[in-house]
């Protein structure tokens, strides 16, 4: 064989997704993390999985076998993508209304449908629905003037939480502001806004909800998110600390919603804990970063769980694993070297889990998350946050920046 | 949109693999269900992974990006898949060792080398070098006529087991003879052979070793497997009423082994528990049957473990992650219509995990399998069978024949 000159290998053909005989296919529409760890999870069921990415470089694009390029914004992309699926589904809010009826009318099952999709689109739609539902939320109102705002301060009090009614994540689309000028520079950029109380929360905790088109929920234990700057740093499953009537009444919630709006899939409920109860910040309808802790720290994973619910399979138990999972997002850096620092974390500690995205690296872009299960949960935060931050600047200390 | 013709997607450039910056790529010659499960264990580390798959329909060829078409007994087409990875490693011990030994004389860094995998290839000389490490093993013979055979049984007595000293897997290659009769229908295959004294043991155990470059080992808890027609049936991580000394023993073969032959990678060694102690079965050099409980069963799976292994990155945690694992694989029954009966599996016991593999349902292959966690191994027990049973034929009841 020495000398022999290597042949040309012939690649797989693309989109050349397999499954076992009689199994479904989804896709996916949208190439991020989500749909990367989705990806993951539909490899052990055994079902067909696409995604519909924007570029081939994109997080899920890199690990999917059947991903197909194309535009979540073009009506014929969304229609072509949705042709050879049985169910498509979405790894982010973004795909504008008509075109989800116009995929729901060409026959497709979208799930979560665009009658829930609403609820996520559109912060105003979703404020009147868990109003209708009876559920508590901070108080709000639309405002189209700072006229609007002052008034709404006179009941409510400065700060002024404004938000963008639609196109908000992360943080975007939200302004805290102290000050009627503050509340002024917001309202010149023209947009669709509403006005929510500033809550003195106590804590942010999130609920995980899996609803099938059969009807069939569950619900994950209750979780506390920590934010910073709008972005979730960590989660902590089960919420420590967390009294048994509001876990109870935080699930709750979670079930009634979710039915209330008709979402199949995964629903996460973004919660504020106050003196006097709980209040609904926030629905996405996907997995969610508040999950994340779930692929080691629950017996099912958020991920598989939310490929079950759109294909209308029976749901898998969302118990915990363990007593305790934190997970603690890993933030891009000023230096871009991730795999030569995953060594020194992997070195430093055997037992955390690190998953990382294959997305390029930027200040403060979520480019991977590190999980730690076991029984004590400051222990558990102490190493994930070493090891979050060791891989997004190189030391274990906590940078000003994040 | 209504009436807008859908578009033709552009799919996804084949072979595309993309890693996080500085991350390397491992190449898997074969494409079976380890490397199916493997791929998924990249997807995390954020490594580029590809995979040499004999046709796109193969079990791993259907999930993985970076799948390339060859075959792997031709020395162009390994050089050729190897050109584009860091390290190639292997789903099987079939590649043939000329061919090992090119790929090593041409740069590459194939992890388990020659030197290593030529004991997975070759029993005679495993069993040479076994003796030369004082590891306790059946006592064996090559034997080429029936005098051969005869004369060892005059020591070892009958039955004598005869196997292929090249190219056996699941119980293929290998012959339990009661009589010089079936030694002689054995022997007229023409076949390079030894033979072996059939050793009455009380179970069979496996060891599960990983063994970096940098001479890093991690050892598994040790497991009981449940062997049927040669094939591995069910795995109990860890071996139920293991004496401790015993446990230690095992793990401390597995070690020396590991060290002795300079694998690199994951090392099964499938051992016999006998009255007066452990004896060595066989081994491989992969994932292993025997290590399927570890992706839900341990901190770490043994296909990251092996993915950090060959890329001489430090080892994750071997240990339990919860008290009892329990694996039952799923063999394929008359009926293909396997997602047809998942879905019944995951009605009846929402805790269970399932692995498909893709493969096409043959009565007797393996075409996924079931894995149960928990505390009480006879619980976990029953769970598995029953949803592997009924994915294999429909009832909860075992099958005469599987």
């Amino acid at each position: 064989m020495t000398g022999e000159l290597a042949t040309e290998l012939r690649p797989a053909s693309p989109g050349a997704q397999v499954a076992v005989p009689g199994a479904p296919v989804v896709g996916m529409v949208g190439a991020g993390q989500l749909a990367r760890m989705t990806c993951q999870a539909a490899v052990g069921l055994g079902i067909g999985f696409r995604v519909l990415a924007g570029a081939a470089g994109e997080s899920a694009a890199q690990v999917c076998a059947g991903t197909e390029i194309g535009d979540y914004r073009s009506a014929g992309d969304l229609l072509a993508f949705g042709r050879d699926c049985d169910v498509v589904t979405f790894d982010h809010e973004h795909v504008p209304g008509p075109h989800l009826a116009a995929l729901a009318r060409a026959g497709l099952d979208v799930r979560p449908g665009p009658g829930a999709l609403r609820y996520a689109q559109d912060k105003a739609a979703m404020r009147e629905r868990m109003a209708g539902l009876g559920i508590p939320c901070p108080r709000w109102a639309r405002v189209a003037s700072l006229d609007d705002v002052r008034s709404f301060a006179a009941a409510s009090g400065w700060p002024v939480v404004l938000k963008a009614v639609t196109g908000g994540y992360d943080g975007k689309g939200v302004w805290v502001c102290r000050t009627p000028d503050e509340a002024m520079a917001v309202l010149s950029h023209g947009l669709d806004l509403l006005a929510e109380e500033h809550v003195a929360f106590e804590r942010e905790l999130a609920v995980l909800v899996a609803r099938s088109p059969a009807g069939q929920a569950a619900v994950y234990p209750v979780v506390q998110t920590v934010q910073r700057d709008g972005i979730c740093r960590e989660v902590l499953a089960p919420a420590p600390g967390l009294a048994g009537h509001r876990a109870v009444a935080a699930q709750e919630l979670g079930l009634v919603i979710a039915g209330g709006i008709g979402v199949t899939g995964m629903l996460a409920i973004e919660l504020f804990e106050t003196p006097a109860g709980l209040l609904v910040n926030e629905l996405a309808m996907r997995p969610h970063n508040s999950g994340h802790w779930s692929i080691e720290g629950a017996r099912t994973s958020q991920f598989e769980q939310h490929l079950r619910a759109v294909l209308n399979l029976p749901l898998g138990s969302p118990v915990m694993a363990a007593p305790q999972a934190v997970m603690v997002n890993v933030l891009g850096g000023e230096d871009p070297r991730l795999h030569a620092r995953l060594v020194h974390v992997m070195a430093a500690d055997p037992g955390v889990k690190v998953h990382l995205y294959g997305k390029s690296v930027r200040p403060g872009r979520k480019v991977g998350h590190v999980t730690a299960v076991g029984e004590d949960v400051a222990e558990l935060r102490d190493r994930a946050r070493r090891a979050a931050s060791y891989l997004s600047h190189g030391t274990e200390e906590e940078q000003p920046g994040g």
